[in-house]
């Protein structure tokens, strides 16, 4: 089924995620840690190392956001703070650099995502609703050769209720039409359903430590799972319209 | 006159530059860039290093986008270049730590701001398009307490004749009846200019060299030039409207 051009004002609203819903994104961040562990080696050992790097990053995420630069700052500052200022400043230099490489990356679009989107872009609006830094996630939307099949692009600094309920304002979309798909149920299924939206989990292999949604609030939550993005499609054809 | 709190969908949307138009912000990378022709004395002189930053700067613009982050991090790579590596990875963690300084720098409204802004309010639609970090540039507009007072907040990745023609097609916004204000020819009124638009120049004391316009492309444009935003409000009321 080809995607139109331009899709049609009435036809509903389908939210995406990007990294890790329509490419590969965690994994190269691990990756990246797996780096900084080899050159923390000589002040402490991976599990301390991950440890600080994740309190780091949590300790500064309100500060730096979401992204890789704020990644990168997390690493310098526990790089100095690990090796108690040792650490010579030509490797944080090398730091700097792998947020380059991860700023740079190609785009590995996950298995049948371009044709996914053309079957659900034939009979919904796409919107991409990201978080991360502003010209990192619109520059990987240019890169990944998708950008004509989405109506509109969302880059937002929280992926939480309020977020939604903005984005869905200034877009003209009743909540109660919209569903979102992504690998994340903290980002893109629990604050959609919170807002009277509907939501499809497509779990990726790897969770970053921060996403990790509160136990309770699935627990409380129904939404389906699938295994692809392909298989939205048939589960949208056979949910009835909100 | 006092702001109503929804605006009437008819007003005419006039869209507002945050950064040096609304309240300071150069002024503290200033402070900064100081600090690091101190940091960096024992092996540059304060020309030199203003130089390798700045050329540093303009060549990870693209990668890095605008804002203190990208800024930090430009820091980093010409402290450990300057330096052939020796700066000591301390240092090098402090300059993080001034980055953090700007992210939560208190905000300082230009004088007459909040007047102007409910005066201008009071007739108009107020669009914020500002550029840089997503998360900066969404916290400050929650400091400045002037949040109430716009219809809509958009932060871009680069202030460009797409990004504009973007923003105002995604708001509604016929690009004759738009009106944009701001401290920067190159960022503020050129482009607007440039998708049929009309523009207003606030100068600011301080022009960031990136943000320095095309003295041709200038020479070409006409467009008024006041001394403050509240001047705005006269200017508007004697335009004819597009």
């Amino acid at each position: 089924m080809a995607n139109p051009d331009l899709p049609p004002e009435d036809l509903p609203v389908l939210g995406l995620d990007a990294d890790d819903t329509l490419w590969e994104n965690e994994a190269w961040f691990h990756e990246v840690e797996g780096r900084f562990r080899d050159l923390m080696e000589t002040w402490a050992d991976g599990p301390t190392t991950d440890a600080a790097l994740l309190a780091t990053e949590r300790a500064n995420i309100a500060l730096h956001g979401y992204g890789v630069k704020g990644f990168v700052l997390s690493m310098i500052v526990t790089a100095v703070e690990l090796s108690d200022g040792r650490v010579e400043s030509r490797r944080v230099g090398d730091i700097v650099s792998w947020g380059h490489e991860l700023l740079n990356h190609p785009i590995e679009l996950l298995d049948g995502v371009t044709d996914a989107l053309d079957r659900l872009g034939a009979t919904h609006r796409l919107l991409v609703i990201t978080k991360g830094d502003l010209n990192d996630q619109m520059g990987k939307v240019a890169r990944s050769g998708l950008a004509e099949r989405f109506w509109r692009v969302e880059v937002v600094a929280e992926k939480d209720e309020a977020s939604y309920s903005m984005v869905l304002e200034r877009h003209g979309v009743e909540p109660s039409t919209f569903v979102m798909v992504g690998n994340s149920v903290r980002s893109d299924v629990l604050p959609v359903l919170g807002i009277g939206g509907r939501a499809v989990h497509v779990p990726h292999t790897t969770t970053w430590a921060l996403e990790e949604p509160d136990p309770a609030a699935v627990a409380a939550a129904e939404f389906p799972v699938v295994d692809r993005l392909a298989d939205v499609v048939g589960l949208l054809a056979a949910w009835p319209a909100g």
